[in-house]
C-alpha cells in the first residue's frame, strides 16, 4: 500500500510537471502576439515566423544535444520510451523517509518542462532584433543558441549532474530560483550583442538626435501577449518548485503562484504611474511592459517574500522598465519590443532584490552570478552573431527594410487587405 | 502513512486551486479580447488600458484589504509564507474521518483562486462604461469597488469567518455556487449605476428616439474573447467545488465542467436562432453574448442539473439576452458590450433557476439574495461615481469622444496603420 | 485506508481528464483564429459563426445522441448527476490488485474529454468549405456529423460497449491512440466530400488552369490560432492515454507530451524547409500547416516512439503537406485552409507510420482502418451533403460570394473600419 502511495505521488509529481510545461509552451504564442502588436505591420509575418521557427528548433535542437549539455541524462532522450515502475518505487524505499524529500517524476516530463524554458530564452532575442535582421542569419543564432549557449550556463547553476555542471554558481550562495538570470537576462545578453552588431532600424534616430517613435501596429495583439506570459509564468516560476506531492512543497507552489501574479500586478501599476508622470498619458506598451518586469523581477525568488513585498519588487521592476527602455533610445540602442530592458536590466534587478527575502543568499553572490552569466551569454553569442555575419550577412538591405521584410523574406503580407500605409 | 495520504490529498487540493484560479485570471485576457473587439477602433487602446489595469488593481486591492473584508485570514495574508505541517496534519487528524470532510488546503491557493474572482467583477464593468469614460475616473472606481464593495457583499454569502460575514444569506436558504448574483449581477449592478451617471455615447440614439448600431471593429478579436471566457470558466465553476480530493467532490468538479460547457453551448445556439428570428441572419455578437449568458447563467447551480437540463438552462439565457440587449436600447441605457444585459438580467435569472434543480433552495431566498445584492452594489457604486463625478468628472469632453479617448487617454491609436475612418 | 487511496486515484484521474478536456475545448478556438486568420477579411464574421455555432452543436448533439452511439451510457447521461461512492470503491476492491489496471473515473469528465472530440472533427470542416458554403447548410450537416457520423465510426475503435462497438477495428490490429483516423481523416473525409460538392471559389483557378493564391486577411490571428492548437494538443493526445495515477499511466502521458511537441517542432521545420526550397522564401502558413501536419501525424502513436523519432515522424508530415497542398490545388480541390491535406492525406500517413514504432499494429491493419473510417465517412457525409443541397442548396449565390458571405449571411462586417478592398 506505501507503494501505491508512491506511485501517485510520482503521477501527480509528473503530471503538476506537464501542466506548467504546458502553460511555459503558451508562453511561445504570448511572445509571438507580443511582438507582432509591438512591430509595424510590414514585418509582422516575418516576426510570426521567426517565433515558430525558433520555438521549432529550441525543441529540436535541445532534444539533440541542449538537455545533454546541461543536466546529462543521455544525447536523444534513449530509453525514455520506458519505464521501470519496479526500479522508480526502489528509488522511493531508498530514501529515509520515501514520502519527502526530492521529488520523483518521470523524466520525460522533465525534460518537457526544460525545453520550453530553452524557447522562452531565445524568443527574447527575437523581439530584440526585429524590423532588420535576416530571418535565416537569426534562425542560424537560434540552433546554437538553444544547443549549446543556453545549456551550458544553464548547468552551472541548475545542472548539478552535468559535466558543465561541476561549476557550480550555488556554491557562491547565488539564487536564481526560476531564472531571471538563467532564462531571462540571459536571452537579453544574447539579443544585446545581436543589436549592437545590428544597428538600429532606419528612421529610428534622426540625424541631430530625434529619438522618433515608431508605434507598433496592433496594440491588442499585444496586450493578448502580455496576457499570455502573464498566464504562463504561473507555469514557468510554478513548476520551477519541483515538487508538488507534499504539503510543503504544495504551499510553496501555491505561494509562488500567488507572488508570480501580485509582482505582475505591482509592475504594472508602477510602469503605468511612471509614465503618465513622464508623459501625462496612461502609456499603455509601457505598462504592458511594467507588468512583465513585475514577473521577471519576481523570477529569481518566488518562494519567499511576502505577498505584498512581491507587489513592491514587481512594482520597482516596473519603474525600472519605464527608466531603462527611455535610456536605452538615450544611447541609440533601438530594441522594438523593450525586451533588453525587461528581460536584461529587469532580470538583474530581480537577482539583486533577492537577498532581501531569501536566507543563504547574498549580494555578491548574485552579482557574481549575473556577471557569470552576462559575460558569457554576451561573448559566446557576439562571436556567434560574428561568424554570421561574415558568413551570411545580419542585415537585409535598405531596400528590403524600407518596403518591409513580410514580402521579401516571406514573400507575403500580414495584413494583406489592411494596410494604409 | 495515513498522514502521506493527508498530503496527497492536500497537494491535490491545493493544485486542483492553482489550476482553476490560472484559468480564471486568464477570463481577464477574454474581457480584454471581447471589449476591445465590441468597441471602435479609436477606443481600442484605452479599453485595453483600462482592463490590464483594473486586473491589477483588484490583485493589489484585494491585497491590502479585500481579503480580509471578505473572509477574514489577516490583513496583507501576514504568515502566509509559511505552513507548518504537522499543524496541518494535525487539522486533518482532527477530523472524525481525516480524509472526508472539507477541503484542507494552502492559504495561499485560495487567495489566489478568491483574487481572480474579483476581477472578473470589476471586468464586467469596463465593458458598460467603454468609449466615453475618463480612464483615471474608472480606475478610481475600480480601487473602491475591489478594495471594499465587492468584498463586503461576497462576505454575506461565501465569507462566514470574516465580521461582515455574520450576516448570511445562507441562512435563508440562498445558493450562489460560484456566483451569479455575487460576481456577475455584482458587477452588472455596479456597471449600471455607472452608465446611468455617464449616459449614453454620443449618436448612439437620434434627436427622434432611432437606436443606432455601433459596430465594434473586430469581431475575431470578440470571438477569442469569448473562448477565452468560455474556457477560464471551467475553472470559475469547477474551483468553486473548492474540494476535488474524493470521489464525491471529484464528481462533483467533473459533472460541472460538463455542465458549463452544455449550458455555454445552449445559450450559443438560443442566441443564434432567437437573432435570427429577429434580423434573419446570424447575429455573431448576439450569439457571443448567448453563450456568456448560458455561463452566466449556469453559474448559480451547476452541480445539481442534468446535463441537458443544464443545457436548456443555458438555452434560456440565451434567449432572454438577446431580449434584454434590445430592451435596454429601448431605454437608452447605452452598453456597448451588452455586459449589462449578460451579467446583470441573466445574472438574475440564473440566480432564480436554482430551486427547480438544487434542493433547500427556494424562490423565494434566491430572490432576496439577489436583492442584497443589487442594493448593496448599485447603491454603493452609485455613491462612489457620484463622488468621482464631483470631483475629477465621469466624462470625457465631446471633442475628445469625438476624436476617440486612445489618444486623448493614452496617446497613442490601438492600429496606427489600418483604420481608414 | 486502502480505500482513501482509490479515492485519490480516482480523484487524480477524474482531474487529469478534466483538464485535458478543458485543453482540447480550447482547440475550438484554435480552430476559429485559424481559419479566420487564412480567409478574405469579407468572409471573417461567417467562418467565426461557423465555428462558435459548430460547437455548440457538437456539444449538444454528442449529448442528445452521440454518445450513447459511441460508447453506450445512456441517452441524455441521465444518472451522471450521482455517483455512489461504495459502488466505485468496490469497483476498486474486485479487481485482483484494485491500484492497477484501467482507470475509474468520473464518467462525466469522460463525457467532457470525449465531446471536445466531435466538436474537433466538425471544426476541420469548416476551413475546408469557407468562403462559398450557405451557413445554415453547414450547421445542419454539423448536426448529422456529430449526432451519427463520427459517434458510428468512433464506436468501431474506441466504443465497444456500445452495440455499434462489436465491429471492432481492433481486433485486426489497428492502432489509433488519439484519433490520427479516428478524428482528423474522419473530419477530412466529411469536408471532402462537401468540397467536391460545393466547387471551387470564383476566381480560384483561372481559365488556363492558373491557380491563383487567395492570401489570408490577418497572419497573426493564423499563427494565434496555431499555436492554440499545439498547445491544446497535448490535452488531445495527453488526455487519451486515458489514465495518469499511476507510475507506467503517468510516464506514458509525459511520453506523450514530449513527443507531441517534438513532432510539432519538426512538421514546422520539414515544411519551412521544403518551402523554402520550392518558394524560395519563408512561407509562414506552409510553416503553420506543417506544425500541425507533424501533430496530426503523430496522434495515431504518440506513446511509442522515441522523441527525435517523433520529431521525424513530425518533419516527414510537414513535407508531405507542403506537397499534399500543392497537389490538390493541382486537381483543383480547393481548400482555403488547407485542412484536407493536414489533417486527410497527413492523417492517414500518420496511420500508416504506427508499425514502424508500435507492436501488434500491421501495415495492413493500418490500412484496413483507415479505409473503413474514410469509406463510412465520405459515403455518409456525401449523402447527407447531398440532400442538404437538395433541399436548401449548398452554396451561397455569384453576387453574394462576390460581395462576401459577412454581410449576406451574418449582417456585419468583421473588420468595418480597416478593409481598403
Amino acid at each position: 500500500m506505501e507503494n501505491n502511495i508512491y506511485e501517485l505521488q510520482y503521477a501527480m509529481d509528473t503530471f503538476y510537471f506537464l501542466v506548467c510545461g504546458a502553460l511555459v509552451m503558451w508562453m511561445a504564442a504570448g511572445f509571438a502576439m507580443l511582438e507582432a502588436g509591438l512591430v509595424r505591420s510590414k514585418n509582422t509575418t516575418e516576426i510570426l515566423t521567426k517565433n515558430v521557427a525558433l520555438f521549432s528548433i529550441a525543441c529540436t535542437m535541445y532534444l539533440v544535444c541542449g538537455y545533454q549539455i546541461m543536466y546529462g541524462g543521455g544525447y536523444f532522450l534513449s530509453g525514455i520510451t520506458e519505464v521501470d515502475t519496479a526500479a522508480v518505487l526502489g528509488e522511493f524505499a531508498a530514501r529515509e523517509d520515501g514520502f519527502q524529500g526530492g521529488s520523483i517524476y518521470s523524466g520525460a516530463s522533465d525534460f518537457f518542462f526544460q525545453v520550453v524554458f530553452v524557447a522562452t530564452a531565445m524568443s527574447i532575442v527575437s523581439g530584440a532584433v526585429a524590423e532588420r535582421m535576416k530571418l535565416w542569419a537569426f534562425l542560424a543564432f537560434a540552433v546554437v543558441m538553444t544547443a549549446v549557449i543556453y545549456p551550458m550556463e544553464g548547468s552551472w547553476t541548475w545542472g548539478g549532474e552535468s559535466v558543465f555542471g561541476l561549476y557550480n554558481l550555488g556554491d557562491m550562495g547565488f539564487k536564481d530560483f526560476a531564472g531571471s538570470g538563467i532564462v531571462h537576462l540571459a536571452g537579453a545578453a544574447a539579443a544585446l550583442a545581436g543589436v549592437i552588431l545590428l544597428g538600429a532600424r532606419k528612421g529610428k534616430y534622426g540625424p541631430n538626435g530625434e529619438i522618433r517613435a515608431i508605434p507598433g501596429a496592433n496594440l491588442p495583439l499585444a496586450t493578448l501577449g502580455t496576457f499570455i506570459l502573464w498566464m504562463g509564468w504561473f507555469g514557468f516560476n510554478g513548476g520551477s518548485v519541483l515538487k508538488l506531492g507534499d504539503i510543503g512543497n504544495a504551499h510553496s507552489v501555491a505561494l509562488v503562484f500567488l507572488n508570480t501574479n501580485a509582482a505582475a500586478a505591482g509592475g504594472l501599476i508602477g510602469a503605468l504611474l511612471l509614465g503618465y508622470l513622464f508623459f501625462r498619458k496612461a502609456d499603455l506598451t509601457m505598462a504592458l511592459n511594467g507588468a512583465l518586469a513585475g514577473l521577471v523581477a519576481i523570477t529569481a525568488s518566488p518562494d519567499t517574500p511576502l505577498p505584498l513585498v512581491a507587489t513592491l519588487i514587481g512594482f520597482g521592476g516596473g519603474l525600472l522598465v519605464v527608466l531603462s527602455i527611455l535610456m536605452m533610445d538615450k544611447v541609440k540602442i533601438d530594441d522594438p519590443v523593450g525586451a533588453i530592458s525587461v528581460h536584461g536590466v529587469v532580470g538583474l534587478y530581480g537577482l539583486l532584490v533577492v537577498p532581501f527575502t531569501a536566507d543563504g543568499t547574498s549580494f555578491f553572490g548574485q552579482l557574481a552570478g549575473a556577471l557569470t552569466i552576462f559575460v558569457w551569454v554576451f561573448g559566446a553569442s557576439l562571436i556567434v552573431w560574428l561568424i554570421i555575419k561574415t558568413l551570411f550577412g545580419l542585415r537585409v538591405t535598405e531596400d528590403q527594410e524600407y518596403s518591409g521584410v513580410d514580402i521579401t523574406e516571406c514573400g507575403m503580407e500580414a495584413y494583406p487587405e489592411f494596410t494604409t500605409k
